[in-house]
């Protein structure tokens, strides 16, 4: 917020170091010449240049991984990121036998790292380039209609893309920022060959596991390497024997200052999503419907396979990841319930929204077209919100593994039909490897007997609905029924499918769209079925789309200036692509009475020792720490070794596993977390109680040097003393 | 201990103001010389011969009610203590009709201020005697039988105590310190006219109830206003109309400087008893035994009246006081519990006392006698450990108010036959007024269809219990059966019992031994026929204590040597007598990452608000805090009016409702509970978390002016600006 960033400024200017900076703001890396001032008055003591240099040192470390945020900490490749981020690779290549969730993993030699799957990515950024004339100018020739000027952008996309990745070992992705405002095309270079190096026993790993999920005090090692492998050419390859570790041109290298209280650290990285500037009615619509919906259906549908797992390990070893995902969601839902009457964030959002109508009503035409805009997205959300339930339970249902490997194939024979150009987003020559990496995968995320009683499930809930919504014809069709029986039927007929099997699944992702026509497999029947209603859907969302395209920019534009007008100022909501965000090392009061202090320690991992998962450290960490082997690392600030710390940095899911850097942009540690009480800043910000938790690189290293000893890793991150 | 004594005197010399003392010690006043020159370097300002002075300023002000603590606050005998501590008498004053308990009391007019009871009392010291000379020799007289020994320190006590209360109006007696180590005979004026003069409403006084009892972040306004009156001649006398108030020698002001985190506090106060001299195995057969056998049966009593009061208010009512008592045990004890297995207790206690047995070993004879006073001692908890749990069904079922009317009326008939000055202790004829104010209370304690309940649980606990600790020759012909058939049938019996009438209990209060023997009421007859067995239990009970008398005595003394040959100082356990304990305002941290903070603050309270009780507060509170009315008592540093606070005192119960001295000797606050984690230092102190927790004066006078005013008692109390 400006006032904040101006305060910043005033105060360094009378020489003042501030002790804490209000952290709000995913800064877009073309506003850092914009911070650099206030980054400067927090602490940072690199240069403004260097830190805007986005392929430079240290930035250019700062990598993505889809979904989650790395960083290149050696010069052969080597990546630091979260266990959790890992865990799908960790989880890929454990066996009942060879738990390596349970054990962890460690490579003493190269040719002993795992491939992280056909899918694994890291993505090295390369490029940012401004597009945002040419594509509004796409889209105002596709003339009025919602879904032309979709499907316009669309193939503007498409074309920036393909344009982009004419560069072999390049992926290209265009953002969309504050609803269609600007517009940025993001270069990187794509890395498919992807090694697990490391990762610690799951018990320091994820250690507290979903109870402390979201939880300070926290004593979470949450960390884990990858590296990454190219041709021997030095281009990205798909992996092989023959691949050789990428160089980087730049890695971080780990702190060699203490961290402490107070002190600047920042943190770069891929922030997900947020909806700070969402409509107060979509916040209502969310709070009160949206999340509730899920809470309930997917914190029942955790409960069906927590006691299937219980008699079943093989149900539990391939659920685990799909269970961590779900228990997260539901309670990060929840938790943002409880954030949103905490901070009253109903009220808020309605009120600042009514201020800027207010003030719109005195802009004149600009004013009246913002507020032509703000009713046209208020109709959209009026529009979707008679058929949620109907919506979510069909959606979840089409979403199954085995029924989504049908929709999936299906269209994809059906795009495959058109030129790659005109082809739908996500089923392009492209995506065809990723797509291909999802179907391999299934097996290992797939159990027969849990996928029918997830189905079943669903369609249960679909049956149970009021007649009036109970009108998706090719469901009713195939369930013939609303009662168990009819529901049981239809997933025992779709357990004749033969998509279970991956070779059934490879042969169909060659075929052509009459095969899938003339096929006899129920599940392919059943999403031959029910294409055109789906395509029908994504036509209706599109428009939709395409008409918020203008509307969204047109209003959001408005808040901006409504906000400049307040002296404040405006960052875009998180799209997935590069933020930074700054502040400082700090505890927060959670209540009357209570302090949380910003470090933990190693006493407070044996302190919540229990001896059972998710509280049963490994017995070399119990050891170690009754010994006081503190192995050098203890912070006398702290009597010990530091284990997770507090910041009051601004991020989201996707910055998991950013790396955080201290004033020097040397590598301080992971964030891997935001804590209970600032899951509902993805809405309304809480200046008071947001705080990121992370990692400390020093843990880190304790847990490589005494826990589960990484000696070759040390010595390639150069901490052998 | 020394050791901290030694060091804070070491930084006292260096200049250095020490920012926290341990403060572990209930000192006795005797020690006050000795630690003048710690409570200088902790940072008191008076002189330690004002402070030595027990009956002057400010300590002179400090009284007993016999189970509490409080203290003098104005010329006209105004008393101020906790709102717990004055429970009773509240309750006593409450109907269905005018519920005191709920809505507080205030009586603006002296003439409006309410009896608590006959049996309330302010003990105001007078003098205190050591006779330990004499105690022994009367000891030594009586030979080596345990029994003689005991009865000849019970007649030593009765001479003392007849001897000291011929001067009238006065109540004596003799305390014992260290198992027998010391005897000191404490002379206290005895007021018997106390009323009640202010109570907050329940929703401030017992705001959190038993959800936040021994809790942390705490908010309650724990306090109430009595007055001590007497006679018109000055002398104490029981309630009258025509009685005037008491004009105390002393009496405290509040504080005219705000209190703050690290400020010197000082309390001075009668706990009531700790164990941290017992045995390692009297230790272990409490944690093991005692407390689990406690927490699971009582708690069992406590569902049951719960139970039965969700249906009838009345029952709620006259059992709030008993179930206030029988929740803070169970809370208690489960928490001493807890604390037992953080701090490791048995094994120090184990350890402790087998450095001590070892050293004794090499001190040649008196080693020797210690060695045998210890073996003798560890014997004596042998002996009982085996019929605890009969005894523990059987004295609960003894205890129940009908059946213990009974006895007690028996008992006392039996004594009245002796001359007074041979009759057991607490039947004399000072006593009688006890006595007779109980038999009265009765009746607002006490539902008969929740007393056969109650009767018949303790009675089923005996019955189920196997046979061969089945075997009180009493009970089992009462009862003639195990099963539920024969309990129900003696309770019905009991139940024909006259004795739940006042009426009655008052003409049995004056019968004689006779009278009782050819009585047919059945609870009567009960009581003849348990007598015996009663009367040799209790001689049972003498002759160990008489035993005891030297063996702990002896046994004490070499701890205290052994301590000594340490460099450790030793205080005696508490004994319901005058200590003092002085440290400094500070919070704690409870787990690593977290810390409590000193203060909580009126914002605290509002945002614990359910609208439920015990989270219920005035809507008078609730708006002056939205209003931010502080009326000038918020402390800067807190931003707020200070509602609670913690200081590193070591008190117990007894100690409630004493109050805290600042630096000047001026009221801050009153003590009213312990933390959760120091309950265990009872038995073993806990230095990093023991915590007293006050209500802050600043409250108590916010609540008088804002919330429930109380505008005569401000005047009176020189708090009106």
């Amino acid at each position: 917020m400006r006032a904040n960033l101006l305060a910043l400024s005033v105060l360094a200017g009378l020489g003042l170091a501030p002790l804490a900076t209000a952290a709000e703001g995913m800064w877009v890396p073309q506003q850092l010449p914009e911070i650099a001032g206030p980054l400067k008055a927090a602490g940072l003591q690199l240069s403004a240049e260097q830190i805007s240099d986005l392929t430079g040192n240290p930035m250019g470390a700062v990598v993505s991984l889809g979904g989650c945020t790395a960083s290149f900490v050696s010069p052969q490749g080597l990546v630091a990121t979260n266990h959790h981020c890992a865990y799908g690779a960790i989880q890929l290549n454990s066996t009942a036998g060879n738990n390596l969730i349970r054990d962890g993993f460690y490579a003493d030699r190269r040719e002993q790292e795992l491939s992280a799957g056909p899918n694994a990515r890291i993505y090295v950024l390369d490029k940012i380039t401004d597009v945002t004339a040419q594509a509004k100018a796409a889209i105002e020739a596709a003339g009025k209609n919602g879904l032309a000027r979709m499907q316009a952008l669309e193939t503007f996309e498409k074309e920036q893309i393909a344009a982009c990745e004419t560069d072999p070992g390049f992926n290209c992705r265009l953002y969309s920022f504050s609803g269609g405002n600007t517009y940025r095309l993001f270069k990187n270079l794509e890395i498919r060959d992807v090694r697990l190096a490391y990762a610690p026993p799951g018990s320091v790993g994820k250690f507290g596991g979903d109870i402390d999920n979201w939880m300070w005090p926290r004593h979470t090692g949450d960390f884990a390497f990858y590296r990454a492998y190219v041709g021997k050419d030095g281009k990205p390859a798909a992996y092989s024997q023959d691949n050789v570790p990428y160089q980087p041109k730049h890695h971080l290298q780990f702190a060699d200052q203490p961290l402490g209280a107070g002190d600047f650290v920042m943190v770069a990285g891929y922030p997900g999503r947020t909806n700070r500037y969402a409509l107060a009615s979509e916040f209502i619509d969310t709070a009160e419907h949206a999340y509730p919906l899920t809470i309930k259906h997917v914190g029942e549908v955790i409960a069906l396979v927590e006691k299937a797992g219980e008699q079943n390990p093989d149900i539990q070893v391939k659920y685990a990841n799909s269970m961590a995902s779900w228990n997260n969601v539901t309670k990060n839902y929840a938790g943002q319930l409880e954030g949103f009457v905490r901070i009253n964030a109903a009220a808020t959002k309605q009120a600042e929204e009514a201020a800027v109508l207010a003030w719109l009503k005195g802009q004149g035409r600009t004013g009246k077209a913002a507020l032509d805009a703000h009713a046209q997205l208020v109709g959209h959300g009026r529009s979707v919100s008679s058929t949620r339930e109907r919506d979510f339970f069909v959606g979840q249902f089409n979403n199954t593994p085995l029924v989504a490997s049908a929709i999936t194939l299906y269209r994809l024979a059906i795009e495959k039909a058109k030129p790659d150009a005109e082809r739908e987003p996500g089923y392009q020559q492209r995506n065809l490897a990723t797509i291909e990496g999802g179907l391999r995968q299934m097996d290992r995320r797939y159990h027969p007997a849990m996928d029918q009683q997830i189905q079943a499930y669903w369609l249960n809930q679909y049956a149970a609905l009021p007649a009036e919504q109970r009108n998706n014809p090719v469901l009713q069709q195939w369930l013939g029924g609303n009662d168990a029986a009819a529901v049981n039927a239809l997933v025992a007929r779709l357990g004749g499918s033969q998509l279970g099997s991956l070779e059934e699944r490879l042969k169909w992702f060659a075929a052509d769209k009459a095969a899938f026509e003339a096929s006899t497999d129920p599940a392919i029947q059943y999403a031959v079925a029910v294409m055109p209603s789906l395509l029908e859907q994504e036509n209706a969302r599109k428009t939709r789309a395409g008409e918020a395209l203008t509307a969204r920019a047109t209003y959001l534009q408005a808040v901006a200036d409504y906000k400049a007008s307040q002296g404040q100022f405006v960052y875009p909501d998180a799209n997935s692509s590069l933020r930074i965000t700054f502040g400082n090392v700090m505890g927060y009061a959670p209540r009357d009475g209570v302090a949380y202090t910003p470090f933990t320690t190693l006493e407070g991992v044996v302190a919540k020792e229990t001896g059972v998962d998710p509280f049963d450290s490994p017995k070399a960490l119990l050891d170690a720490v009754a010994a006081k082997r503190y192995g050098g690392l203890e912070d006398a600030r702290i009597g010990s070794v530091p284990v997770n710390y507090l910041s009051n940095l601004d991020i989201t899911g996707g910055n998991s596993g950013s790396p955080v850097l201290d004033a020097h942009g040397k590598l301080v540690g992971l964030a891997f977390d935001g804590n209970w009480e600032s899951v509902s800043s993805n809405w309304v910000f809480d200046e008071a109680m947001t705080r990121m938790i992370s990692v400390d690189s020093r843990y880190m290293q304790w847990i490589m040097q005494e826990v589960y000893p990484a000696p070759a890793l040390l010595k390639e991150l150069n901490l052998v003393k």
